[in-house]
């Protein structure tokens, strides 16, 4: 059966330090490895993480802006590989045969183009490539409290001065579980604005971001939970959506996962024993609120 | 001088049909190429497109990330590269130094990173590469009204289904200037989304896309420009912002770049001239004016 584009599971919604369970559905972002085949010979040309459906359009569309074919008709067939790399990847590999005489020099692409022998991009292979680093541990004891993950979004959007007047920036900040900001960095690539805080870290001798939150402007992807679990940061917080595999590494790390975080309303994906939720917490009085109260 | 993190540009705005002149800042967006030094033996291991500003942190950030230092340490310096590349990519390449016994293993690393021995992505290496290729023309009377433009937002939103459900897609929708829907590809990467409709385009036939308009949910960088180039879109179109590079490459290819796409109001940065724009046009009715008016 070929991948879902929705991942259903289950989680948390909170509202006003309330918390109730619900069924969400998580846009899938699975590798998928496009290998090149013509004359005989076979070569990766691309590993993309992607959401599952319309493949083969995915394929030919990225070998015709990249120059490698320039007519549907330089493509002999497509086809899912289902040889070798297991049930967990199958759907996650094609082949494209192209015509002989449409063979690009394989040469002059391998300089181009992101290559690797491995079997591709999942959640397992991450798990093992950081497995062999000597990453310190994701601490269990931090806490921090609903109200202060409430009044993070505010804190972000005053510190992101450029923000305001690009309007086209990422954002990438570091608090404390006190919801002080330590550290804000912004770029047009979201990836970059975490490796830029990261690397804040690392030059100023701040890491591992132990007892720390990470918050980021935008969407949850795997590449960004990878990221965060080699800081070493446990609470990790996102403006918008996560992905389905930025769940399942967080789950699988330790981390806690926030989500759609939105002032008083957040979705808690993984790790909801270091949120602590009021049993009953006052709503945010509006400015009418406290003149009427006057 | 290093490089400006924003960007300074004349735009056109257009509110209910009604252009104005106005002074913009975009979030620049340009290449930044990392080479690691050690042992006397110097490579490319990275060229990420950034915003400039804190660049060392980005390749500390990088580096570290990626397993390749595991400590401030491990950098014996890093410094700009001035040599050869010309004043237009000054400040855009990073060399940072190692110490011998930190250089990581140079093959390794080759098979795990995109890696180019060119001076680096510009717009003129971007222009470049595209010369070489037998690409259709941008085509120059497609025109197109701002009423059409302002509808199309809606549009995608009734079309994006699956955004419904997860809130975690890019979308990538092809219209026709007439604002009909002709297809719409979802991804949790917005190039994958792009990638995916030009695909299309190319399985069924329907390449060029001469007298079309592209529109993507989020915001404009290069690749997305490029890539609507090599599709032969004229106009494209954003919900959010486009970075410099974006606009600098719409200009360069005669493409009509819209962005802030918000209904009636949006933002005109290349390629006024397809735009048809109402001399005078009656402001949407709200359901309220319509009752009131009964």
């Amino acid at each position: 059966m070929p991948r879902l584009n929705k991942t259903k599971r289950r989680i948390w919604t909170v509202e006003n330090g309330q918390v109730t369970r619900k069924v969400d559905h998580l846009a899938t972002e699975e590798p998928l490895e496009i290998l090149l085949r013509a004359g005989g010979k076979q070569r990766t040309i691309a590993i993309t993480m992607r959401t599952p459906g319309n493949d083969y359009e995915l394929a030919a569309g990225f070998l015709y802006n990249e120059g490698i074919i320039e007519d549907k008709l330089n493509i002999v067939q497509m086809t899912y590989c289902t040889d070798g790399s297991g049930q967990a990847q199958e759907y996650n590999a094609l082949r494209v045969q192209l015509r002989r005489e449409a063979l690009p020099e394989l040469a002059r692409l391998e300089r181009h183009f992101f290559t690797n022998s491995a079997c591709g991009v999942c959640g397992a292979t991450v798990l093992d490539d950081l497995a062999q680093r000597n990453l310190p541990p994701i601490k269990t004891g931090t806490l921090v409290t609903s109200q202060v993950l409430a009044r993070l979004p505010e804190a972000l959007r005053e510190a992101q001065s450029l923000f305001e007047t690009t309007g086209g920036l990422h954002a990438a900040a570091l608090f404390t579980v006190e919801g002080q900001l330590l550290a804000l960095r912004e770029d047009v690539g979201r990836h970059n604005a975490l490796d830029k805080l990261i690397g804040w870290g690392l030059l100023n001798r701040q890491l591992p971001f132990d007892d720390k939150i990470v918050l980021v402007s935008g969407r949850a992807s795997y590449e960004l939970l990878q990221k965060c679990r080699v800081a070493g940061a446990p609470i990790f917080c996102a403006i918008s959506a996560p992905s389905s595999l930025a769940v399942e590494l967080a789950e699988q790390f330790g981390m806690t996962l926030v989500g759609f975080l939105r002032g008083q309303r957040f979705n808690l994906y993984t790790g909801i024993e270091r949120v602590l939720l009021a049993e009953r917490q006052q709503p945010i009085k509006t400015a009418t609120d406290q003149l009427l109260a006057m």
